[in-house]
């Protein structure tokens, strides 16, 4: 069985009788932990999943309407991260949208699909191209608050190779 | 790494040189799996995900009107499945819902939330409690063959243990 794992490495307990976790990390440290909504200890993994992001924070979300995501994806960015958004076209144009803000006052891109009959319904994100979080949750305070959401964090190699190829697919479709 | 398996044994090529698949499967035979959408492919996928359940299908999907998924889910039925399946209470009413009729025509028990300001958002559904199907991915035919929709497969015992955990959860709240 795939093991639980941290996207920050745990600091020892500061006891003597420290003792390492007992799920033992797999091969290549390969974890798949799953996050249901409403919950604020889902949403907290979800800001420390944007929070471990070094190198790149690729985002496919139909809706980000919720100030602490678009905090969490902000810092990514000043802290170097390239970050890059897709979104739904229509969702753009509702209120508290936060993705032409993030635009406008941050710099980070976004391309939208082009189709109004058509959703980019997606809800997933990608970190330095090595792990993903994939689910029904959109970065909203409803699906944070209200909702019974459920979503899946992993960084298995092929999940965040397939995954890194649909979005740079669809990156150069839009 | 993981590597790609599949709901059913694959049937050897009917020819001397047979090899088994390259992907070797790892402990326990653990894979998952990425699906994207529109994809007729990835459809399939989720059918004969469906088709593979031996004694029960739980599935917790937001809206449910594409009738060649509900006839996967009448076939389950029919062959002796435990079916059961929950949804969010506003869309039951929307056009097209099949979650009244399953009950109706095949026996197929279902509950929804009850606070018509909240979602039941989530798109999952476990088979046999062992494996997982979960995504952004409604059972429409939109979702289908419009939008850009994601999903995950897995057979990782700790994740269909703690979607199987969450099923029953809401099974007995709502
Ligand atoms: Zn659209
Ligand atoms: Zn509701």
């Amino acid at each position: 069985a795939l093991a639980s794992g941290n996207e920050k490495p745990q600091s020892p307990q500061k006891r003597a009788s420290y003792r390492p976790p007992q799920h033992k990390v797999s091969d290549n440290d390969i974890y798949i932990r799953s996050y249901f909504f409403p919950s604020e200890e889902s949403f907290s993994a979800l800001i420390n999943f944007i929070g471990a992001a070094k190198s790149s924070l690729d985002i496919c979300v139909f809706n980000i309407t919720d100030n602490d995501v678009t905090r969490a994806i902000a810092d990514a960015k000043h802290r170097g991260v390239e970050v890059r958004i897709i979104t739904d076209d229509e969702q753009l144009k509702c209120q508290g949208n936060d993705v032409e803000r993030m635009r406008d006052q941050y710099g980070i891109p976004f391309k939208t699909d082009t189709d109004t009959s058509k959703f980019m319904h997606s809800k997933f994100a990608i970190i330095d191209r090595r792990a993903v979080w994939s689910g029904s949750y959109n970065w909203t305070v409803s699906a944070r608050r209200s909702n019974n959401e459920s979503a899946i964090c992993t960084n298995d190699p092929n999940t965040a190779q397939s995954y890194s190829d649909e979005f740079e697919k669809l990156w150069s479709q839009f």
